[in-house]
């Protein structure tokens, strides 16, 4: 019978135990949305409003992250893992050139969407965590332009460090641009790919 | 007699004002000065170590300028002063696609010899102080584009804005892989044009 007792409270402890890990996680959740939310909003949002958004108490907000950076640095994280799930979903066989403009679509979402954010995160944090949450779509992009390459697609009188730089550059800067109000985001959707396609084709000597 | 004795004592009075004006000047110079070349070395290098290695006083570093951020915002402009005066001393006349690989030489080596401090300066201060920096450099690119595709030389399938858009990014992206040791100098300043060429020349469909 005491055993009975005994499994019964360890079952009622286990289920209360659950119940706290799955709010702690929803609420985890809900502040960094919040977080993402308020800072594309207003780079300048304080830790109050986005508890405010996430409707937690300030205090909850605390208990998960113990400052302002240590929310962006998760937030940082989780974006780039959002970011590597959907590049990895893109389809990469088949015709070099296929694939990169598939990449270079999904990119410019993700990009675009993000770009706020990548803003405010690279203000805020030291440049390690920046550059060290980008070492998958490097190495996606390097491996393709090697694919590329190799199969006779892409020009290959340049470095594909250079290469890659060039990609980046111009994804992020087209970002940039966007965000001053300089360049259209409908241009910038058609533009980008036959602007790496003219970077990538072996050029005709003028 | 009075009136010889007036003019002497006015005229040491202005000498003494002079000489105090061209120490001012020389001072405010040596802290700009060493303000480049601390915070290039070191982003985080404080005031008191731009003083120390300018030879002033701390008080008179704070005589000039009140807070880092004012003696940043100085070292922008005075950068792009700099920039300024160099990139106008190049001669975009003649053939366009002459004047643009003279016009990417000499910003390359601005950006390149700037670019640790543009990195600084963009952590420290508002888009808006960055941005309002940047006014005079791109009308000229965007002027060069427009003669060079007005005399058929660069292709007219994109916007001048979207091409401008790229030519920046590109000289900015490409400053920030050689700070990450990703490229090398030599490779961007050999890379940089042909890389803008094969984005401006008409493009073969493929």
């Amino acid at each position: 019978m005491s055993e009975l007792v005994g499994s019964r409270s360890d079952m009622a402890n286990a289920q209360r135990e659950r119940a706290v890990r799955s709010d702690a996680t929803r609420n985890r959740d809900a502040i960094l949305q919040a977080a993402a939310t308020c800072l594309t909003d207003d780079p300048n949002a304080s830790l109050a409003d986005i508890a405010q958004a996430a409707g937690v108490a300030r205090i909850t907000l605390y208990g998960h992250f113990s400052s302002r950076n240590e929310l962006m640095t998760e937030l940082v994280h989780t974006s780039m893992a959002r970011v590597e799930a959907e590049l990895a979903s893109v389809d990469l066989s088949g015709d070099a050139w296929h694939a990169l403009e598939s990449l270079v679509d999904v990119s410019w979402q993700l990009v675009n969407s993000l770009g706020v954010l990548r803003g405010v995160a690279e203000q805020a944090l030291p440049a390690e965590v920046m550059h060290g949450s980008h070492a998958d779509p490097r190495a996606r992009v390097e491996h393709l332009l090697a694919r590329g390459r190799a199969d006779g697609s892409f020009r290959d009188d340049m470095s594909i460090a250079w290469q890659t730089a060039c990609y980046f550059s111009l994804l992020h800067g087209a970002a940039a641009e966007v965000r001053a109000g300089r360049v259209g985001e409908a241009e910038v959707r058609d533009a980008l790919f036959p602007t790496l396609r003219a970077l990538l084709q072996a050029s005709p000597e003028r």
